[in-house]
């Protein structure tokens, strides 16, 4: 068989403030690959089907220097996150063609990694599609579960405050908030999110853009918990209209990831007057903790539709650069997936 | 007997920035008493011997319409705080004259405690004078000691901030960080007050006002502790010097108690990079769990020499108004006390 064509998405350039497709991410055809005699050296074959787009990358897209949470990308490698593909060949027992595999795949339609260990077989609910696996059912969905599982200390008739509520996180926390019963207020920066946020149970739910969170926040508050998935003046308003005893999730801060400046958070004394718990949340700190737990509980609940989950694909890897700059942007509609082949 | 003066502190207006006396406070003399006959209706008469400045005090001269974790004071009432007095007579099975009490006295040469609960007698450490029961072995000292057990988290080695380190509250978290074995930085706005920080055990001991907090910080942290009392500027710079997974421990915010801006914090990203935890601490919260505790340890270890206290005392309950501003403006040398009266 002929070598053919092995598209690629290529990190390019650190940006200054949004990720430009072309600029600072580029699709690449340069490389080629023979599916039947490439080379594995122990390794295996991935033909990537699906690709997750989460905020967190454009803090990856930073000088190597800089030290994050995260490792950096570098320029001119290919771009990596989590994903879903399937064996084509396998010369470790570990895997074997045929296979669904999930964890960190190269953003390229095939590759072989370097590191087998961050993959590992998908046990799929026969409902649920593999897309699910990125999202609600994957990295997305378990920081939602671990972060409430560790910090919330929900009981219920408490408020909680979600941000960026029809995202694959926080729509994760609005449904385990109303599982435990508590009053859930979502925020989501378009009408069409705004309306997930409603089917998933959110007792109110708000346009940040045409809506004032603080007005919200005094009517529907005082908050017991704040899941803070955005940073900067919401995060501010939050802290200002938190009860006593609150306990605020510190999950992201997409207002802050695009070379916006730094915002002075003001409302820092209530952490004494209300005796805030503030904690900051990355998923991968509690896997050993909850991960199996995790896997029994959640995708269950998204096969039966006990839990809701919602997609906005972008089809073809080409179009990688675009749907990395709609997630910081936030113009996606939900959780943004490329599918990038079909099985 | 004919009755006497009893000189009382009012509190005359509700100030917008530092507490002026003969303004915010007065000096009064137009109240009188009968020690022999006052009548006490099932109470005690209180001889006031010695009262505590606190830095939370301002917190109180608020409008009292607006929420705050401590009880507002009300204009023309005569203030109250933490003390120490002597039953000179008593109506109640609770407590005999001659008893020594501790607990919320009126800022007056004597008198009858509405709500005698709010009082104890004192079983006191021979070698102790009764004001170290308002500072190190009382209120600051449980601030300290609370805190330290329910937050801190503490291991040997690791690396220690206090701000106002030579007061009765920083002072002791220096020490019982000392005897955990971690290097403690700390920092105080005399070179009187950073002497008695390197006396206590500090490894580093520096005047903010005259050394740059974030240089010291950047060549002696990262830090994995910081026990936060003044607030603003501060706070942002250690929090952006934090090590991964500290513990921020919010006890005050000296430096916005007295009118000034609020100051927004721009360092909050770091609670995520960092998964930092912070946590607001008022000592009430904690009584139930750790007050035997305490009085079973620190006074002991206070009177034997092992920990070290320092006081900075008032006489005379007319110039309290002085005292009082003297602690907001932080020149006074140590902990705050005024000697009411002799024994």
């Amino acid at each position: 068989m002929a070598p053919i064509t092995n598209g690629r998405l290529i990190f390019k350039e650190i940006p200054t403030g949004y990720p430009i497709p072309g600029q600072t991410t580029a699709y690449d055809t340069s490389s080629h690959i023979d599916l039947e005699t490439e080379p594995l050296n122990g390794s295996i074959l991935v033909k990537t089907l699906v690709l997750s787009v989460d905020p967190y990358l454009r803090g990856k897209m930073r000088a190597p220097e800089r030290e994050s949470y995260t490792p950096p990308f570098f320029v001119n490698e290919v771009l990596y996150n989590y994903g879903v593909g399937k064996v084509i060949r396998s010369e470790t027992s570990a895997f074997r063609a045929g296979d669904y595999v999930y964890g960190i795949l190269d953003f390229a339609e095939y590759f072989i990694p370097k590191d087998i260990t961050k993959l590992e077989v998908i046990a799929k609910e026969p409902t649920l599609p593999y897309s699910v696996y990125v999202g609600a059912a994957g990295m997305p969905g378990q920081t939602s579960y671990y972060g409430w599982k560790e910090y919330a200390k929900a009981k219920a008739g408490e408020v909680i405050f979600v941000t960026t509520a029809a995202g694959p996180v926080g729509s994760i926390v609005v449904q385990l908030a109303k599982q435990d019963g508590l009053k859930v207020i979502a925020s989501a920066g378009t009408d069409e999110k705004v309306k997930f946020c409603k089917e998933i149970g959110a007792d109110v739910a708000f346009n940040y853009k045409t809506t004032n969170t603080a007005d919200v926040l005094a009517k529907e508050g005082p908050i017991d918990i704040y899941w803070d998935n955005v940073g900067g003046p919401t995060l501010e308003t939050a802290i200002a209209n938190t009860a006593l005893r609150a306990r605020i999730i510190i999950c992201g801060y997409i207002s802050q990831y695009n070379g916006e400046e730094d915002y002075g958070i003001k409302s820092m004394k209530n952490v004494l007057s209300n005796r805030l718990s503030i904690n900051g949340l990355l998923v991968f700190d509690h896997q050993d903790r909850y991960k199996d737990e995790f896997y029994k509980v959640i995708p269950k609940k998204l096969a039966s539709g006990e839990f809701i989950y919602t997609e906005d694909i972008t089809r073809g890897l080409e179009k990688g650069g675009e749907a990395i700059l709609e997630v910081q942007k936030g113009v996606n509609t939900a959780k943004k997936i490329i599918v990038v082949a079909d099985d």
